[in-house]
């Protein structure tokens, strides 16, 4: 029997082979070097008590190990041997550094920060088909921000109603127009009948605006009624598909990217706050995110900074370059570590939540043009509808292209000017 | 435009069309009652703003109902259409009510406690295909509770050292041996190797014993690599395969369940607790157990009460009797509702993390015969080993079914004498 395994080694230094991984743990009536040795153990390779069927081997193989703990931050790192986990399989590395830590009775609280993934774990996934440059390329927008909207309400509009809206938003201006995330197939909105008439619309409108068109409805379903829904939306002529990432879950989403059929998958993100909002216990959207880019999504809501959902500053930035680099360089202050991303494309950030057009200067100030912009809201709650609305949000990035504020470019353009009047800039 | 709709009715009374959610509510700067409101409205028809695409006849139709609001303890109640959510369709139900509230800035916390699901909801999900009376004819263990282990080193095994491991169990006394949640196809230990080599010495000690043995492999992995583990598993003479529901996620689960293969489905849940421990914030377990349940996984997981993970008596004896009643009654101090489960089969209740021979006795006063006891350290941990470990675990069941003490039992029984000397009763 191998006694009392000793996880912590603080002269450790980490191999090319090894995942990186930062917790913040906070110790339940223990020492935090014990909370470590247990949180080690029960991600890897022990239990909490000595079993006869360990090995040596085993140990020297497989045991990660401690390298970094901050007594004061609670901040710890952890090394794991890359054969701990399976490649190409999300699930198995969230049960590994993801899963029954969070419930152990030896911590009161204990956060997945970030974890640095090796190069075979990293090429052994998809990553996204088009990325950034495939987004821009098919959309032709060459380097402003997208600009969308989600048809609102959320639910309850019929296919003709719905494509109305749609159609309504595209003929304003925005590029691309998304289901909301509970809208699924309904008994008064059928996915079917509603991509029918909503595309139908969307050849209508790109005819008329002379501008590429897009609709991403939303797919999220049980897996094989996904797929099916992605090859009624291709058949039909559409190239996008939207994909709810938590609610469906990571095996769902990697069978999606692994569909013989290229589309663009844009992810939404609903539920994450469960878990990633208490900086003290969970998942930080930081790691799921990076875990989102290596399961293959294009594209990805990070939050607004400035609309109605948490999420700090420096959050939603530092996602917005985790999920656009090649190379991250490790921040402290964001809990990041340094990543690279070798030959896995970058994802197009979505700011989405709350925003209106007198929030798009102190968007894009803080998140760049690489984005899309997306209003829901902002754009149906125009006092002049829809199409105004679309129009407004338009005017609002075009501005910000131009270098021009907000209130200037208002002056000449009064879509843009009702929208201010009615939230603010 | 349909100005600020109010989705708060005190003196509205539920009907069998809706579903009703219990949450925990904390406003963040504004009152209880206008946190309602922005609660109801982002998780079904409504959003931050006045827009002009609603209708009169949508709110008619879709609008949610705010119920009852508890001033003090935060509670309130909401009761949806069942029409906003798609029937059989477990990722549209959380985007909706498990979704983007979590994250919103106006409240501080929330907390999805329980929903109450209408007949036809119900009756659209599948349920489990066995469930307890299916799991007890398979096994032919009329009675007494099931005896597992979870193969211990969780990682590290090779194949043969594995089903030697496992084999020991099954010749201690153990009924079923299950993979650990982190073991998926490893370099070291091939999915297939490792079922081949396990199921060989599952037939040897079944037929040594004369009784019935269960391996539980973990197919878990992206879709269509788990059907096709699953049906390796079957072609290669096995009955069961485990799944952790939470990583692989709710919509890869629904197709698992729907694969022709008849397979019964143990579940495991990690990474429930990085959102279900929080008391204030996230998704409660027993909202997971009814999804869970509705979904179609024969066995799960749900706490041990006595061993080294957090989860109270009352909330794991609840969410026992959750998923193994037809007709569950509601529990104000465990903030469960209601809930008729009409033809849905019973799920077997696992209870397991930190047991051992000595917990027996406490564990089954509280949940009774009709659960899966598993220990992995609490078996292999034993001073004498695998085989003594399973013995002491089988003859700790063994004594409460007579109704002995542990003590009483272990002056005859030496293997479970040596567990309550290592680890206490």
């Amino acid at each position: 029997m191998v006694e009392n395994l000793d996880y912590i080694d603080l002269k450790y230094r980490p191999s090319k082979n090894d995942v990186i991984v930062e917790f913040f743990i906070e110790p339940n009536k223990i020492t935090l070097e014990k909370a470590c040795q247990h949180v080690a153990a029960e991600s890897s390779i022990g239990t909490w008590t000595t079993i006869s069927t360990m090995t040596p081997e085993i140990a020297r193989k497989l045991k990660p190990h401690v390298f970094s703990i901050n007594k004061n931050s609670g901040e710890v790192k952890i090394a794991y041997p890359q054969d701990l986990f399976e490649q190409g399989n999300m699930s198995n590395i969230f049960s590994s550094i993801g899963g029954n830590i969070f419930g152990m009775s030896s911590v009161n609280n204990i956060r997945l920060q970030d974890m640095q993934l090796t190069k075979k774990l990293i090429k052994s996934f998809q990553g996204p088909r088009f990325g950034v440059n495939g987004v821009r390329k098919i959309t032709r927008i060459k380097k402003r921000p997208l600009v969308g909207t989600i048809v609102k309400p959320k639910v309850g509009l019929s296919p003709e109603q719905h494509a109305k809206v749609a159609y309504a938003a595209w003929m304003g201006g925005c590029d691309v127009v998304k289901d909301d995330e509970n809208l699924a197939s309904m008994t008064f909105n059928k996915f079917e009948d509603r991509i029918r008439t909503t595309l139908d619309l969307r050849d209508k409108a790109e005819k008329e605006t002379g501008e590429k068109k897009i609709y991403m409805p939303n797919i999220s379903a049980e897996t094989a009624t996904m797929v099916k829904r992605a090859e009624f939306v291709k058949a039909y002529g559409g190239e996008y598909i939207m994909v709810d990432i938590l609610t469906v879950g990571w095996s769902a989403l990697q069978s999606i990217r692994d569909m013989e059929h290229e589309m663009v998958i844009h992810a939404h993100r609903a539920g994450h706050a469960a878990f990633t909002r208490n900086p003290k216990h969970g998942i930080s959207m930081l790691t799921i995110a990076k875990a989102a880019r290596l399961c293959g999504v294009d594209q990805l809501h990070i939050g607004a900074i400035v609309g109605k959902m948490e999420g700090s500053a420096e959050e939603v930035v530092s996602m917005g370059e985790e999920i656009e680099q090649q190379l991250v360089h490790p921040k402290k202050s964001a809990h990041m570590l340094e990543q690279e991303w070798y030959n896995v494309k970058p994802v197009l950030a979505v700011c989405s939540g709350g925003l209106h057009p007198g929030r798009v200067d102190k968007l894009m100030k803080y998140m760049g043009n690489n984005i899309v912009i997306q209003m829901g809201g902002g754009i149906h709650g125009h006092p002049d509808g829809t199409v105004a609305g679309a129009a407004a949000a338009r005017q609002s990035v075009e501005a910000i292209m131009k270098r021009k504020s907000l209130r200037d470019y208002a002056k000449t353009h009064i879509e843009l000017y009702k929208a201010l009047a009615k939230w603010g800039n």
